[in-house]
């Protein structure tokens, strides 16, 4: 394609109709959504500000001795606003009043749990591998200045907000860590959750910045719902969103930073496999937009020197426990995609499917203590 | 739908032309793939014996040091030939005869190794929860009369097979099991994989009829590869996936046996996964057609008791370590797919995404090992 497209959803309700749409819809993105009222005050927001709002709900089946478990989430997706070489300070303020108003928009929406993409502060800059300036975009997770904004605004809007930034950790030999801050709707900084997995693909090796984290697989208990934020790179690993499941989440986000050339067959796959797999919501949460860099780099694929590194798709989406899931935002603008569920649909799906029962988790915690062992014998058969 | 539709490739390349129909491809199904041509005594053959055949094939860098790993794999889908009360022998005996004559179709295209669904010389019978007359159709692995014939195809076309079926095993008290029979193109059988995990949804519990698997996760080492297979509903369990992967298995088969509104947007996303997380190829097989039984039977839906439990609706498909896909054959007729790959994209897919190197399994077998201990504290994190 000459210019990238706006999204898939776009060239399929453009191409087919009737009952051919509804079937093409069916088999790619499961069950039909109830679609969900956006307030004549937020559509003009986006209009003015040019940012997209869709919203979408999961229903449940009615129950008798539970009510609903209804919470509305909100996935937010969005370019840089400065240049990179602009001054640090300038570049973070602008990001802060960019998500700001996107916040508000999602306040007026009823969002009660508000998540950003990866390292939502800065340019997705480790593919340089300059250390200057980068670093300096990196905070204190307790009581930065982006933790102490959002600190502000989830008390004003009584909302649940999954910041997720380049952590400065003072408190241990000011290591740098990719976090992702979960601030209470009481405005209370309710802890933190860090990257598991680290990617050393493409044009990526992220371990020049931060190592693996020692978070563990935390949950945390709000007062909307059970959620785990499983960082970018960590939703290639089937492991990693099955410890956020066993630990009793209900929604999982996965704040990311990935690029068209490199992941995105896989995007539409993983976080809604992991939705399946452990009857919990999945919220895939992508950037969007191309990032120049002032300095050249090279990305170890014969290729001579550049200074991007290709397309944020965008493409934020919301994965449910029964397989369905929403469309995608846009591969190209800045959005917020607002998400009605139903949490007693995950255990619903529990039942329905069994697959926490049927999961041998005892087989395998034998089999992968057995395989980790340097000495062990995969079980080949041979003629 | 009035009824049910040919494919969903098939509804897309009718709407949509050009450059948009390859963005489309390009998101859903990743890379573009080679056409492999079918010898026009195939093209014939399913012509007069009324089955599909595709072909593709997915390419792998060349290497200095390693040959290219080339492999053809089929995968055969297919309805049941006689009605589910014809007598038992009559039965087997027509799909003997009529998977004899895709094999046949499948080695004059070249392939190495074949693959047909789960439980293939039977009805999917196990919704009605009778005994009688279905476990009739169980036999030896070792020695039964499908293994038989199928050692003799297998030695006559120089091809590895895959042989799902119902399984009597006399050495340990005549219990039943789901099996997948591998018999090497020697003709000699190499190995038997059970069955992991066995479902408990919808129209099934499966364990009454047998229970879950004691094979492990063997890899089989052919002449051709590395195989293994993961029967089923063992495609809804990421940890049964990754042990194939770790035993080295370079291509999971998946042959299984599922309807339409139970788990047909599913289907494309967890094979596809797998393939994904585990840097090999996977083959998801899917029967074909509605089968109808002499007894009605209830389906612990709340809906009146019926002789059929909808439609299979095939779709088979192969996945590459490098998240691209083949279309999948027909929703409502018979099929082989041909596919070749190069094995070798598995350990570039490996080195690409180091998805092993940074997969941490240390801390996930220590992790599940306290999981799944009775007094095990999820980690929490509350205000």
């Amino acid at each position: 394609m000459s210019a990238e497209i706006e999204s898939i959803e776009s060239l399929l309700e453009k191409n087919i109709k009737g009952e051919e749409l509804s079937e093409v819809r069916r088999i790619l993105y499961g069950k039909e959504l109830k679609s969900v009222h956006i307030p004549d005050k937020v559509t003009q927001l986006a209009i003015s500000k040019d940012f997209e709002v869709k919203a979408y709900a999961f229903e449940a089946t009615p129950e008798q001795l539970r009510p609903p478990g209804t919470v509305r989430v909100g996935l937010i997706q969005n370019k840089l606003v400065l240049p990179t070489d602009a001054p640090i300070k300038a570049q973070i303020e602008a990001l802060h009043q960019r998500i700001g108003d996107i916040i508000q928009a999602a306040a007026e929406c009823g969002v009660n749990i508000v998540c950003m993409q990866e390292a939502w502060t800065m340019p997705f800059a480790f593919c340089t591998r300059e250390k200057h300036p980068w670093t300096e975009f990196a905070e204190s997770a307790e009581t930065g200045p982006t933790t102490k904004l959002m600190q502000e605004l989830a008390q004003r809007y009584n909302m649940v907000i999954i910041s997720p930034i380049l952590e400065r950790d003072d408190a241990h030999g000011e290591i740098l860590a990719n976090t992702a801050v979960v601030i209470s709707n009481t405005g209370a900084v309710l802890g933190k959750s860090r990257k598991n997995h680290i990617p050393r693909t493409g044009d990526f090796n992220e371990s020049t910045y931060y190592l693996e984290g020692n978070t563990g697989h935390p949950v945390f208990q709000t007062q909307f719902g059970k959620i785990a934020i499983n960082i970018c790179y960590g939703r290639h690993h089937p492991q990693n969103w099955m410890m956020y499941g066993i630990n009793g989440a209900e929604i999982v986000f996965n704040p990311s930073a990935t690029v068209g050339s490199l992941s995105e067959p896989m995007w539409p796959i993983e976080a809604r496999n992991a939705a399946i797999a452990n009857s919990y919501f999945t919220c895939a949460i992508n950037r969007v937009g191309t990032e120049y860099f002032a300095n050249e780099f090279s990305s170890g694929d014969g290729k001579p020197a550049h200074k991007d590194f290709g397309h944020f798709y965008g493409s934020s989406y919301v994965a449910a426990p029964d397989g369905s899931r929403t469309p995608g935002l846009s591969r190209t603008r800045d959005g917020l995609l607002v998400v009605e569920m139903d949490l007693n649909l995950c255990r619903q799906a529990k039942d329905k499917w069994n697959f926490r029962m049927t999961q041998r988790l005892e087989l395998y915690a034998e089999s992968l203590t057995k395989a980790v062992r340097p000495d062990y014998q995969p079980q080949v058969i041979k003629e």
